[in-house]
């Protein structure tokens, strides 16, 4: 059934220990669009892009399968993102952050989309995630993302956001903001009582956790030899819990744990390489492949 | 089959956000035996306390029946240590070590021990693990723990014990130390030319990694909702493994797979209050119960 999400298309600069790329291929939509497409046949985005914004990225997303009538083309320059990130590759440190035309985002949602069943609200101002929540008409399942800056400046609005949501996706440093609880068991029961049904934990190379009802999920990361480029990965990750939930009769604990295996599997292949180059080259069977491989290592 | 451990018995003051403690029962060898004691009937210690030692901790020990004949009582002070905790319980710092007694130690091992067949080198000095082996007569497998300052100080010790290796347990900044690769997979690849054959990474509230020839076992931790005091987390960790080992009729992958699990419920055991005061009281019952709620946690 098909998804719609909502979230930036940006071009990145990105320093890593292992090398660097200029204006690549970058963004929340981006990468949560091309993982889940890998499961649902329809993924639509809405976001919005400068005159600037590479005729070939726009070509590479077509050619994913990637609904763009809700791709934006604005006069100006599309959101820009320079990071760098140290040997462990844990919070990159942001050199510069050029929102743009992404400054004036206002989500219009394409009539065709309003009907999606699934809609994942990456990380954008929950008053914006309100608003696309009040332009859909029937959703089964919403999922949202969310960073410490609208936990920090729009809190109003993230906890009106937070009582329609299923499915909350955050970090372990988020979920501590949010609540003031440093155990991250405590926190979940307190984001509990703000209105998600189910939480999932991303805890980047440590794995995840999902949260739902009594019933925790806990499952490690692929281990990876190496990573080229984290970023991105969230998104992927959240890109491959919903496009598997989508294509499944319904959503369940056993088909959300699923989910959530597929997702860590898509996320390493966000992390092999900057932007969606190694991505956006995968086929099924890397996905089995490497998913059989999970299997045999979590096994005991 | 019988289990023998060389380390430290000592006395704690801790300091955690949660509480503290003063010169409570600790040391390597003291949490590894009473964790393996639970699978393993045949547990004998070889360690050094002062005159000063607290009766009351050698009538715990005995009663939780750990083989004592090893455990020489020298004049002068059992070894203390001081460290406080944050709130994300990582790396403590360290306020006060006074090896005393310690300093000096110098490992017998009781005649009736040397037919162990399980070896368990706590963190000690390289050249005191390498002494303990030459005197054991015909281990079927020697594992070992060891510290950053161990591979700083006492390297070539270190590489020669390394040879001799079965299980080496170790913490990721460890493995980076020793081989200067910050990919754990690199570092492993690594750490298997210096001589082991099963390398276990522990990762504290992440889980634990094993590495055997080619194949990878990745499991997340035990989630727990607070954490009282990690210390000696690690080796209750390893007597865990160790007494499920030593348990068994063989050690194949499968059964190392299923010691790291038990190893790891029985971590959560020793974080739950100061010292052994939890882990001194545990069940089998509460053993199973976690075991089978871990099953249930990490099925998908």
């Amino acid at each position: 059934m098909s998804i719609l999400v909502v979230g930036s298309v940006a071009l990145d600069t990105i320093k890593t220990p292992s090398g660097g790329c200029r204006e690549v291929l970058g963004g929340s939509a981006t990468f949560f669009s091309v993982s889940a497409r890998f499961f649902e046949p329809y993924v639509n985005l809405v976001a919005v892009v400068g005159k600037d914004f590479p005729q070939r990225y726009i070509n590479l997303l077509k050619k994913k399968g990637i609904g763009l009538d809700g791709l934006e083309i604005k006069k100006g320059k599309t959101f820009r993102w320079e990071g760098e990130y140290g040997w462990d590759f844990s919070n990159p440190r942001t050199i510069a952050t050029h929102l743009n035309v992404f400054a004036d985002f206002d989500p219009v949602i394409p009539q065709e989309y309003k009907d999606a069943k699934y809609i994942f609200l990456a990380n954008i101002d929950p008053c914006l995630q309100n608003k696309v929540l009040s332009l859909v008409k029937n959703p089964r399942l919403v999922a949202c993302d969310t960073m410490n800056y609208w936990i920090e400046n729009k809190r109003k609005d993230l906890m009106k956001l937070l009582k329609k949501i299923d499915i909350f996706f955050l970090n372990e440093s988020e979920a501590r903001e949010l609540t003031g609880k440093s155990s991250v068991v405590r926190a979940a029961r307190e984001v509990f009582k703000m209105g998600p049904k189910k939480i999932i934990i991303k805890k980047g190379e440590h794995g995840a956790l999902l949260f739902s009802g009594n019933s925790i999920f806990s499952t490690p990361a692929y281990l990876m030899e190496s990573i080229f480029d984290p970023t991105g990965a969230g998104d992927t990750f959240a890109g491959g819990v919903m496009g598997y939930l989508a294509a499944q009769k319904s959503v369940n604990d056993a088909n959300l744990r699923k989910a959530i295996v597929r997702g860590t599997i898509m996320a390493t292949f966000a992390v092999e390489d900057f932007s969606l180059r190694r991505l956006s080259t995968v086929r099924p069977s890397d996905i089995a492949r490497r998913l059989k491989n999970f299997r045999k290592r979590t096994r005991f």
